[in-house]
């Protein structure tokens, strides 16, 4: 490989989305060079697209890699990777608070101020970097970013034997918070919009509601994943008093919350984002998220754009782009 | 007295507060008949006689009073005492559950179809009465109500030593967070609108800071305690990623909440309401907490609708009635 190829890449400039040739990128001696083996398509990524979030440049987020380049650690050379999203600087309060994927000043792979996934290079630094075990197929080991987004939902609220769980969306994410939760031992149930959502729920043995069976005020946690205004609606209806709503969707626009109400009910609103890398790949080692039947298709990198179409169906499960 | 006499009270009926004359209510068997020494106004009332909340019937929640009939425990009669607001059914899934507050039935003395304590006298369940110590004068038994829902804040957060905490509003409600927490041991700064406010504020050691000195996104823990939309915003901009607003403000309307901003930001929200009197009560006994500053006015009740007036002007303190 020479420094002054060039490389495909989906290219985001003014909401168009373009297949493009650009330059490698040059790894800075601390980040590694990366190919992209495999790479999924992301609600969030959608949103880009749509223009709801300012972003020029290579998009993605989600993928697995193999080390190409790595100055500072030579062994890393030819190893399978996954990353870690957020490029943070370490110094700021919010890094020396334990807080780095919140550094004031980061950067986010395909998102902000970084080139992204949708491409056959990419570059990270090094210890955004996890191994991936043999064990982990690269159409598996590709759903870790978000993967580790649902088991952020763990970290941050404790989850007793009897709460009723329920969860409001079961599309790409959804399906992997629903699984992660129930490997858990949740008590959970699921309120999915589209039968193909229900029939991996069902073949998961993951209980699913219908929205007209939701009961009202009763239920201990609710987490919002629809990606809609509408998730919120459900979820405060069906929330207890003293319950808690943690919140995975990002829309664009403002949301008309009743804060009197909240406060009358006491209720806990969590706002949830990316999570813990190392959770996900042990789930996925043990073979205890299964993701094949959350793929719905894999593109080539140079028909991108048709992916992005097919992601962009109401209902769409996982959309895979493959770079080579 | 006799059961056919009149008492006088302020009657709330089509947005508009009276002075009226009603019969003396009879206590069921399970309740104890109240001689109201002192009541005291607060926000929630002033929002009830805007017409906010559907309420027809003596409006007042906060008080201390006599025990003057109590046919299913005698020894109480004579007893001075204050009591909780929540009337509970005892069956629902909420009281089943020590939710006892957010009861699926419940009444709220002087809110929700429970005839409350701006009168000569009313009715509890005796399960809703505390024994005022006779340390404790009138003057700061009345604050008990309000300063529990002060110390409802403690019971749903834990506030690290370090924790930088800052209270948004310095009003009835304000002042008693701002020193329940600093009691506390709470690292708590307090923004506070007016100047009788800071004063106060400044009595009691607590560390007053302008709305410009507010840090951006650095406050680990934010209480808002404005009664306005206002606040949320402050409040929003102050708080740190993965911090928490704590949410004691009620008002009509909506709030617009930027969602994703809170996802991506992984900001807690917590409504809080009603809290502990027992901990209200041993911190007046103890003298810990100073509600002689707090008071700016008494009225007799026959000059409510004028005592209201005062309690509604900008920067108001806690305006109490006297019946007799």
């Amino acid at each position: 490989m020479n420094d002054h190829e060039k490389m495909r890449c989906l290219w985001l400039e003014n909401h168009e989305l373009k297949v493009r040739q650009v330059p490698i990128p040059e790894p800075r001696p601390e980040e590694a060079l990366l190919r992209v083996r495999l790479a999924g398509i992301c609600g969030t990524d959608l949103e880009l697209v749509k223009g709801y979030y300012p972003y020029q440049g290579i998009i993605g987020h989600e993928f697995v890699g193999e080390v190409v380049r790595a100055v500072s650690d030579l062994s890393l050379v030819g190893k399978r990777v996954v990353g870690e999203i957020n490029l943070s600087c370490g110094k700021c309060r919010s890094c020396r608070s334990g807080r780095k994927t919140h550094c004031e000043t980061r950067s986010v792979l395909g998102i902000i101020d970084q080139n992204g996934s949708f491409a056959e290079y990419l570059c990270l630094p090094l210890t955004n970097l996890h191994s991936v075990p043999d064990s982990i197929p690269d159409e598996a080991a590709v759903f870790c970013e978000p993967l580790s987004a649902a088991c952020q939902i763990l970290q941050q609220v404790s989850i007793g034997r009897n709460d009723h769980v329920l969860l409001i969306g079961a599309g790409r994410l959804g399906q992997l918070i629903a699984q992660v939760l129930s490997i858990a031992g949740c008590n959970i149930s699921v309120v999915a919009r589209y039968p193909a959502q229900v029939k991996t729920l069902n073949q998961n043995g993951i209980s699913v509601i219908a929205e007209a069976d939701i009961p009202k005020r009763a239920v201990d946690l609710v987490i919002e994943a629809t990606g809609s205004k509408d998730g919120f609606r459900l979820a405060r209806a069906a929330v207890r008093p003293r319950g808690t709503i943690v919140l995975k969707s990002t829309y664009h626009g403002l949301l008309d919350v009743d804060i009197s109400a909240v406060v009358v009910d006491e209720i806990t609103l969590i706002g949830s984002r990316c999570g813990p890398f190392a959770a996900a790949l042990s789930l996925l080692e043990q073979g205890l998220v299964k993701t094949g039947p959350l793929i719905e298709a894999c593109y080539p990198l140079q028909d991108g754009l048709q992916a992005f179409e097919q992601a962009a169906r109401s209902g769409a499960m996982k959309v895979l782009l493959r770079p080579d």
